[in-house]
């Protein structure tokens, strides 16, 4: 294990006291920080609320930060640290990103306990309940659309 | 299974031809379409690159269209089209904005055979590879943060 950046979990953890001043009325108790060799490049709080973006968890905010502060969505060789243990959303982000190290404080269970769904989600790609309905429909064009990407050589991966 | 709504399999699929333009520098071959009733209330490509943000897959990038539009997160009775079987990303990030129904077209294996990494995520999320490394470290002050957050009572939920 590398050595912990101490200075980055006291940040989560004032992240995620953020939202309380408003009695959390803009987002949840959940903070998170990008941290590359021993610097911070960024932190930032939950903000689903304020942003009225369902997809603003504080990891992906700091995804989002970090990439626009180094200019590339590839955040490989960063550290996140997180408040607590990634939803499969931000989990996601972050394999996305190449980021390969997380720490995260607590876990999906306390998230669990006051009433977030991580858990669920958790449970639902694992197949073990049906919060979800996904419907498949076959499309010919849809496919070509892949057959055509697969000829282009010199197309941006990521 | 609802009526489907042809016009926005239509849409998804223009959406998913959007970066061909430049051979793909910008993102993947990837649409989405947010429904409501008859309505299509928006609709999104992938910008992963063009927007330096490797969270910024169609489905994403629509489902924080709609919620802009709707001026609220909460996408419930909304039907999200999708030119692909969603990421575990997109996929959380559905259910966290309470849509309940999703049609996609391509499935998860083609994108695995086009060379995205959506399997792999599944399969890590599932227990069946080890491309992120993950460590908890026990907090007793970020437990007392949702300890806080418990006691209050007209907090936003979502």
């Amino acid at each position: 294990m590398k050595k912990i950046n101490e200075e980055a979990i006291k940040l989560v953890i004032e992240e995620s006291k953020y939202n309380k001043k408003n009695n959390y009325k803009n987002g949840g108790p959940f903070g998170a920080a990008i941290v590359f060799g021993d610097k911070i490049i960024a932190s930032a709080h939950n903000s689903v609320i304020e942003s009225v973006d369902p997809t603003a968890h504080a990891e992906i905010n700091v995804i989002r930060k970090a990439s626009q502060i180094l200019n590339t969505g590839d955040l490989s060789g960063c550290i996140l640290y997180t408040s607590t243990e990634p939803c499969p959303m931000c989990l996601s982000a972050i394999i996305w990103s190449n980021i390969k190290e997380v720490y995260y404080l607590n876990t999906k269970e306390d998230a669990d306990e006051i009433k977030f769904r991580d858990k669920q989600i958790y449970d639902y790609i694992r197949g073990e309940n049906n919060i979800l309905n996904m419907h498949h429909i076959e499309s010919i064009e849809a496919k070509k659309v892949f057959d055509k990407f697969e000829e282009i050589t010199d197309k941006n991966m990521y």
